[in-house]
């Protein structure tokens, strides 16, 4: 079995220049780090480009299994040494697996079948969210409630950042996700006659008050600055989280869970 | 006006060293950096020790009134410049105020007066929270639900890490926090008859069905690994959060959410 042992191999030094925006961009490329994320993308269907691991890292005994898979599908795996692992590994602890897989790019149109499922199509939207342990967050509870598709507006952080596929735990490749600019989603969401959910302090209705059971989508946008002047004028639901301390806002995760789950609620 | 100029004063060096949490154990004190979280600490009645400020870097203008008010409280202030403020600044974007604040440590004997209360106690626990990020996350949303207190158990994370204190955006300062022992907490919530609900993915009831109008502390554990038996033997409800993705966990700041919110709802 032949090991890369070098630092210099250019295989690693491209994995490593992954980590880049502007390189992911270039190469319509990723990576994807650790048993559980890489096993979903499997699961998920995700085009994996190579693998590389190192068995001084691995944490269980089902790493073989999962590498069989993987080389099964005819994608290159490369067996590296500890060091060159965690040169290209990007996590506190690594377990010894990871990827570099193929960005996939969903349209609208892909999502047109959702309009004939037996329920109420259920939509999130996340504007300009800036922090990839938030979006990967709000990929873990979108999954969870069973969204249809996350849509990302006018997007701040790349959904192929290496943070977010961390913090969605794999959840980024289950859960189908868009990024598409907020006028664009605007206009088919009316085409399809979907309610818009915006929250705002201001609203009367709190977001437990509202009618969640019809074609909603969920709107959220930053901490900061909440949603945007086309999304608030877009809306035509908007709801209240109910505020009983000092501060003004929740987590942006956090308040876009209670608004999802809320939809469970009101459907179940 | 003097200025300290220099990265080598002593008492820049200390700063820095409070970023350690051995440093903050040995002197009982801690770091406040920012506008908002400063002002909160100040309402909060957070004991202050030194405040640090640095005018390059105020980005409104209520930072003089706000160094005015701590002046007036007998606090020592130091301007310093743009440099060093930098080195003792540990966020991304600094907006020129900093100070050391002296650690409180209330009892549960403190929080006997929530049981006077007109509406029933409502407290929440967090056993060995690992992230600071999620530990911040949780205050603010034990803020905004108006918890009365939250207990922290078998701390993995020191509640005045720098980052919990960023991450709580002050609310720390507003929600009362004990750190405590699990063993003591069963106890005394026993002794007042208070249900300790615990979520388990194996639970008959969903957090919406189960009834927490009365005296209720909510029970959260690790993401990977739920609560400790000794918390899943003391529950008196146990409840399940609805799960339909391939994943078998929210993140922990949102699965508290969930359950603050459902405590809100059903008593409101």
């Amino acid at each position: 079995m032949f090991t890369i042992t070098s630092l210099q191999n250019p295989k690693v030094k491209q994995v490593v220049k992954l980590r880049d925006k502007r390189e992911r961009d270039r190469t319509q490329a990723f990576l994807i780090e650790g048993y559980r994320e890489l096993s979903r993308a499997v699961k998920g269907g995700i085009p994996l480009l190579s693998l590389f691991y190192s068995p001084d890292h691995f944490l269980g005994s089902n790493e073989n299994a999962l590498i069989q898979e993987i080389q099964g599908q005819g994608v290159e795996a490369y067996q590296v040494n500890k060091n060159v692992f965690e040169k290209i590994s990007y996590r506190d602890r690594p377990d010894g697996l990871l990827a570099v897989a193929s960005q996939t790019h969903l349209t609208l149109e892909d999502l047109d079948y959702k309009f004939s499922k037996e329920h109420p199509p259920f939509f999130l939207i996340a504007e300009a969210i800036e922090k990839p342990g938030n979006l990967g967050s709000i990929l873990r509870s979108s999954d969870a409630a069973g969204v249809d598709a996350l849509l990302v507006c006018d997007r701040c952080t790349d959904i192929y950042n290496p943070n977010v596929v961390r913090a969605s735990v794999g959840t980024l490749f289950t859960v189908p996700v868009l990024e598409v600019t907020s006028e664009e989603v605007i206009e088919w969401l009316k085409k399809h006659q979907v309610s818009i959910v915006a929250t705002s302090p201001e609203a009367d209705l709190t977001f437990t008050q509202a009618d969640l059971t019809g074609p909603v989508a969920i709107a959220m946008g930053t901490e900061q600055l909440g949603l945007s002047k086309k999304w608030m004028e877009a809306a035509t639901i908007q709801v209240s989280i109910p505020m009983h301390g000092i501060a003004d806002s929740l987590n942006v995760a956090a308040a876009t869970t209670l608004l999802l789950y809320e939809v469970l609620r009101q459907r179940s």
